[in-house]
């Protein structure tokens, strides 16, 4: 897993029907999440499992357990599992940069 | 799932029975779709399962869920499962780079 | 697997069933672990599996095992499945970085 | 699934039964087949499953897609799946480079 | 699968059941094996299948291949599955780089 900000959303109409109803969102890495902001090169599409807001910092899950969340037999590999609220680094509450 | 331009299409003569008779695409994937256009330096083989026209944007998805799309035992790996209408960034509607 | 540093913790209120009751730790891959230190630019999530104190050095594995490992059927893709106590190095024993 | 160029065998006596018998080829990625001649910085070692020659441009599969391929239990975690005759880039017949 | 020299080993009392009993060694994968010798950035931790001596030139397996080789239901996501006796490139014997 790993921790991405939302950037956005996609509209796709032609899919296979394990995406049909589904809200796909645009996700970007954060490298550095809690130390420095940083922001990785490429992006991810996931899909949306908990109703994430754009700019929320949020964990993505990737490969077959991703799928499994969401619940489908095909087609996801990347969801997003859970919305982060802080970070504790080194001890100190820090505030996840969404 | 990562965004990608379809680039070209393969011919293979020899290969698993799994691809027989399938379309096999070769995408770029895009880093920073819907911001920058800027592309990813490797290329990706994918299974196209929706058939998507050259130089289209597409949604790629990998691993054994691209697999069970394709519906075969073996050798899929990465499928074409989307055609990408547009994106929602920051609220605003944005073209697919395609 | 590869070796990783606990950077910390992640509170996430809002997240799928698979990850609730779960410690999720922010962990920093070491590229060169016992012979220079040196740490990864990008982070990874994962699931505690054996109470790893924050600092400390750590085996953390991917994927399905990973999902395995934890005992549930989504969500997860790393978890936190050993405590490094020292490496040896071409036959010296290395104290971890930690 | 990717493009590589077949570099070379192996030979490795000392393996698991999933490997024996097998012809294990050392492949080099190709980053941008068909318009630039691009090859990655690393290699990929694979099982052949088609009797690539030295030198062809191949179809490399990876992950459980690769070793049910194969056919085998463990072990395998990549395939060559296909020998490319030629691609087709932006509607021109281009060789492929092998 | 991929190639890479034994750096050395890891001794971790606290770990899952999964790996108890089990030899892991940290890996470096190899880029550039019987061309130029080139080692990667990253370590990987794998459990040693075939008893590889420090320093030697192994082939690892990744994901659920590596896992059932290694004949466990989690935490193994890599594993050494081979020797590497020698390479031979472009029809010529290489010694491979151990």
């Amino acid at each position: 897993m790993f921790l991405a900000r939302i950037e956005g959303q996609l509209v796709a109409s032609a899919k296979t029907d394990h995406l049909v109803g589904r809200t796909m969102v645009l996700c970007r890495p954060l490298n550095d999440a809690g130390i420095n902001h940083e922001e990785a090169d490429e992006q991810v599409v996931a899909v949306d499992l908990i109703g994430a807001p754009q700019g929320s910092t949020v964990i993505v899950s990737t490969g077959s357990g991703a799928r499994q969340a969401a619940g489908v037999e095909g087609s996801v590999d990347a969801a997003v599992v859970g919305l982060v609220d802080y970070l504790v680094i080194d001890g100190d509450r820090v505030e996840s940069e969404g």
